[in-house]
């Protein structure tokens, strides 16, 4: 996708110095660009690489001193901004799937809209409602009625078990899993454990994206939901009847246990754990790898393992820093309370 | 699936007050439920649905106050329990699979019992032997010399490696891998990692039920083995030459590393880790997020990193959230004993 | 594969006690043994299972006391290493698959090598150039313009996004994604996640093994690169752009996030974590479940979170244990001062 200097001045609202007809083919960060590349400079720590870049034309903010003359710049107030806007504009992956292939399957009972695209062995079963501008990817398994909304994308090698309902321009990576049976057991009198049935479903609404290798367990009863436009990244585990509000951002390898609230414009770090039954209110962050076994429903920061507020967790964390200190302390103190008390004796 | 309050009530020993004759055709918990609907009421907490349920019919403790004449009671003695068994009895998921698909595969050399049913693209390879009443969705593949035993339920895109032996019963879900090879390598002189040939297998047990993306690798010699009836939530991670007993279970996303022993009767909860060739005992539960790095062989509970016995975690935290105090109280006693010490030279 | 214990002998450099001509079948543990096997002996702990054990012949140690005379004793240096030899020799597995599947798809635009075996329903997209004897397991997905170097071996269920290069001589198991979209999103300014184009590729190099359901990211730009020989275990998330290093191993369930550059030689052991954005130097090694928060350069050993070096980690750990002892003690002295203060007053 070539362009040139003008036309990325005039998507990003810039202004050219140089010549406006260099033609760019690529985007790179400034370190690994090569010629035919835009690049941007937002920040001073980069700038070592300026001198040396390969890049045909750079980004950069008002006031940058412009030393080399075989770059073209734009000069933005936002480098990275305009950087994106280039990336979006030009080189937003295509996912391109086309047509319904001869090895893929949809049962007799399964409606599809408009522009359906099912890669080879794709299996969409009975009972299934498929939007329009719908495309599933290679080997991906959608077992009966699920329904899925319009522009969703679903990769290769994904599973959706029955009765799932996902929105519209919902993306899902290769290799997650929707709708499988919570874990669900009870022990019988004789301590064995006999399956609870699962016999709710999975929701995702409009927008949501859930990362490769995810597993979103349907509820027990009822049904597990994910609100508009909430991203989850891969590996994460959400538990039956779980609910996740709108907007929140849930990184790699978290679990949420069953029937948890976490609420919108929520943003939880990697390797979080979270009990069974809680609720985490709005606009609740989590830091890496902490462990919520209460309900936390205050705005906030929250970090470590049981989570605290984060400035307590920080405090406590530097004091056990200091524990070296003061059992140094506490052995001085004896010493001297014990000459005190000898003192004192004498007395 | 239509029944009358009469009927339910017969199954689960209850007593209709009200219209036995009411038809249901759900299940659903009490603020969720809708006409046609039985629902159940065990905990006062839940009481406060009761005025607004749209429930046709709920099962209620003795004692209830019976306020509302739209609604039909059976009254038992654990709703909770008459709630389960309306549903095993009524509503359990039959993971319907008929017959084998046209795209599936079976190895000449495989064997078979009666009612298999292979979904789309499944793959059965050389050598296999298939119980009775066995299911595998579709796309899953099995390779060389496994054998599955009767009953047994395997869901789509499921990855069995070669000689795995799974008993009866079993559940494994989409997405699970059975038997890849162990994480195992040899440096060699110059530090770079041989492989250990991975030769051994893996053997699940009866009614084992295995999770969405979980790992479970094959022995390097020998087997790794998870016993009878032990049940395994979604992206655990077992090692090579682990050994689970019987009736445990292991919650979601945590690790066990290569040859382990795990008791029998254990509950492992969520983002547990455990390090390679300990022992862990009969009737240990491990809580959320414990890091285990010695042998546990007493039953009991043990919490934290390293774990320690539970009420031994506790008072440890408990101490550590006093640290601002005992800091405080240091400095004190530092200054008083600093006067003292002025004091006793004085005299 | 039978041999017997003159050849077993000649291909480990160790000397025959007993019958040259006994046929080995077999390998087994010592304890696991039955006839037909040949075990070793290299640890004292294992001398129990000498006396019963069914083994036919046996890797032993000079000096070893030759007290049965119905096994052959091969006497060599290292029984564990002669016990491996003839495991790579005779009992590596073959990981058999031959010819290209009817049910498998190559696009007409991708290029093959010599002996290119493809399983059932294995899809090789446009524009792919796949190395000699590379062999590709069933219902795996190749996505456009991926490479794959000689001899690499992909087995079952795994998904391969565009663009990705993967080297000679990679392992790649089942369920694992190479190349998904990292997980990067800006909020515009309603708060609302806006995709950033993921459009950089995957690059894993020479000798690489990724494990089960382990998924490695593509860059935003650039490249997420995984040196030559470096080893990943199961479930294990590597966020996009990041850089590992050669000979690294990286255990279970680790989570590597965004644009971390890590270096070779290092040992990352299972459920640890590492924030984005650091650099971890060569021949670091990271404890178990360790929370890496800033970078660390110097070779040594880490642990905790956040991570410190080991004997620091051990030393603050041994005063959390001491809390009760030193809040016994401070009470102790808050008394005896007090005391001491009444005494000074009275004076």
């Amino acid at each position: 996708m070539n362009f040139t200097a003008e036309e990325a001045a005039r998507l990003t609202g810039g202004k050219v110095y140089g010549n406006s007809d260099t033609v760019i083919s690529g985007v790179a960060r400034i370190e690994e660009a090569k010629e035919g590349d835009i690049t941007f400079l937002y920040h001073s720590s980069y700038e070592k690489y300026f001198k040396s870049t390969k890049a045909t034309a750079i980004f950069i903010k008002p006031g940058f001193n412009k030393l080399r003359s075989d770059i073209t710049y734009i000069e933005v107030d936002s480098p990275e901004k305009a950087f994106s806007e280039i990336i979006i504009k030009n080189f937003k992956p295509g996912y391109k799937l086309e047509g319904i292939d001869s090895t893929a399957f949809i049962h007799e009972s399964a409606k599809a809209g408009k522009n359906l695209a099912l890669g080879r062995n794709v299996i969409v079963s009975a009972g299934c409602k498929i939007g329009n501008n719908v495309r599933i990817f290679h080997n991906s398994v959608i077992l009966d009625n699920v329904e899925i909304g319009d522009d969703s994308l679903i990769f290769q090698n994904v599973s959706i078990r029955e009765k799932t309902i996902i929105g519209k321009k919902a993306i899902i990576h290769a290799g997650a899993v929707i709708g499988s049976d919570g874990f669900g057991f009870n022990p019988d009198e004789n301590g064995v454990y006999q399956k609870i049935p699962q016999i709710g479903n999975v929701i995702l609404k409009d927008e949501v994206e859930i990362g490769s290798g995810t597993t979103i367990d349907r509820a027990a009863l009822g049904s597990t939901i994910i609100g508009n436009r909430t991203k989850i990244d891969n590996l994460v585990q959400i538990g039956h009847n779980v609910v996740v509000g709108e907007d929140t951002v849930i990184s790699a390898q978290t679990g949420i246990s069953g029937s948890c609230k976490i609420g919108s414009n929520c943003v939880i770090a990697g390797q979080v754990g979270i009990a069974g039954h809680l609720t985490i209110g709005d606009k609740v962050v989590l830091l890496a790898k902490s462990g919520i076994t209460k309900s936390l429903l205050k705005p906030g920061y929250y970090f470590g393992y049981p989570a605290k507020e984060l400035k307590v967790s920080h405090r406590l964390e530097a004091h056990i820093r200091n524990l070296p200190a003061y059992s140094e302390k506490i052995k001085e103190l004896e010493l001297e309370v014990k000459r005190l008390s000898k003192l004192a004796i004498k007395d």
